[in-house]
């Protein structure tokens, strides 16, 4: 097999890695250039400003996330849920035969509207891969959460949550942000979290929980440095409420430590276990997908 | 009885009237105003020149909003819930004495969570005399949308709603605003709105439903210029499902003619019926509250 090059390639960050025939990452790197600040055509010339020394040694690589979106490298059709990893092979989209493949994002419709992700299908693969199990619920916390349900190896559904949009506009552009620290300096506090969550879970919908962030404040009952950790609280608590988690269920979370951290501690609040996979992830998902590329090749 | 200016001062807004004893506006004057613009010391001088020939006849002046916060002309201390006309009439914050008087905002604490409100209390019980009666359940939509419990001339409960502010946020500051025309040339396409309250009915949380604003614009299936409209559906819908709307019971909708017609169309989608009040209401309040000072006087 060649040498395999993974890229991550999102709407805001690129990140590659040279990856070991175990899916573990060699070497790692990354910058900001992300899929908005690629003009049409230059995707090549980024690509081998980022990794130029490893593309000289013909290695596979296998391309993840928002290049492949209509703005991106080049489009990749999603392929729709259910779907496996032999569905995801066989879906790629090949820039050069043989050399750079794009991996397809997934869709699926759910009461008659749909939803797709891009990259977060990769994570799963790698992450099942990593924890050894074919059916797993998992959450992708971020800009915009996935929740995906996977059985037999392969993704039935999910949906997406749009919880760290809402709270970054929440936290920096509303009324909210008046008694909040200007600074983005948000230190974790996990008790004012924990109130947040439990706020979410007996509040009927976020639109009226996130005011009792302004109020409590008015009344001098939450101090304004807790108050953003209390906001990730609300937004995080609405998504888990309106899952319908099993207290015999358990939940893998996909994501850095510090927002992992977050959603462990929400899930083990309502009494839900949780395992954390990180960025490896990823690069476990594409030595996955190359080992099916090598197999049917 | 003196003659009555009413005042509606709010955050960003000026609104006088002269009122007659009908509680019913005889000259109404607004101007961009609001007490974020008028600087401590600057209010008695602002109100003057809005309405000096006015005041020149000895008028008594009430003045409800977000004047009586504490960012405005003179704090007036929030009365408790439950709350009738005679306890807002006996918390007034009096600027001088037997002439300028500023109407208390309201407070309540439902699940150990405070909530507030300032100016709304006076267009509620305005709108309970306008229709004749005291007991109601009254949605007053807005940037900070409030839904309230009146009994027997009372308001027992009330709770906020960001739906204003955060459709604000979706529409122009989201990701969902790439889908959508640039401008805020917002016209109602009632088909679309429609079909954003069915979506918001059954789906779990905003975080969701609001996603499929831009995936059902990624297949297709959403118009450009209909997606401001279906936006529109989904805060409005979360907000009357968290709701427990009983088909047997009216909802009042307190809000100028555009955005009540939004809510009566919601609620004559959930099979609930509705009257609408305008912005009267506030006046005919007033109104009553100087009775009542006449009466006590």
């Amino acid at each position: 097999m060649k040498p395999l090059i993974g890229v991550d390639w999102g709407t805001s960050s690129l990140r590659v890695a040279r990856i070991d025939s175990a899916g573990h990452a060699i070497e790692e790197r990354s910058s900001q250039r992300g899929i908005l600040t690629v003009e049409t055509g230059q995707f090549p010339s980024v690509l081998e400003a980022a990794c130029g020394d490893w593309l000289a040694q013909d290695p596979l690589v296998l391309v993840c996330g928002m290049a492949g979106s209509r703005q991106g490298w080049v489009e990749a059709a999603y392929a729709p849920c259910p779907a496996g990893f032999d569905d995801i092979a066989s879906h790629l989209a090949w820039v050069e035969p043989g050399r750079v493949a794009i991996v397809p994002g997934l869709s699926c419709e759910r009461d008659g509207v749909p939803d797709v992700m891009r990259g977060e299908e990769t994570q799963v693969f790698g992450a099942l891969e990593l924890l050894s199990t074919g059916s797993a619920t998992l959450v992708l916390p971020g800009t915009h959460s996935k929740w995906v349900h996977a059985r037999d190896g392969r993704i039935m559904d999910f949906s997406t949550f749009m919880t760290g949009e809402i709270y970054a506009l929440l936290r920096h552009q509303s009324i909210l942000a008046r008694t909040m620290p200007p600074q983005d300096d948000d230190t974790l506090d996990e008790a004012a979290l924990r109130t947040g969550i439990e706020q979410a879970m007996q509040s009927g919908s976020l639109l009226s929980a996130a005011f009792s962030a302004r109020t409590l404040a008015l009344f001098d009952r939450l101090p304004a440095k807790a108050a953003a950790s209390y906001l990730s609280g609300l937004v995080i608590g609405e998504e888990l409420r309106s899952q319908k988690l099993d207290r015999s269920q358990e939940v893998i979370v996909v994501a850095q430590a510090q927002l992992a951290k977050r959603y462990a501690l929400a899930l083990q609040g309502l009494g839900v276990a949780s395992r954390c996979v990180g960025s490896e992830a990823s690069w476990r998902g594409l030595s996955a997908i190359a080992r099916r590329i090598g197999e049917n090749a």
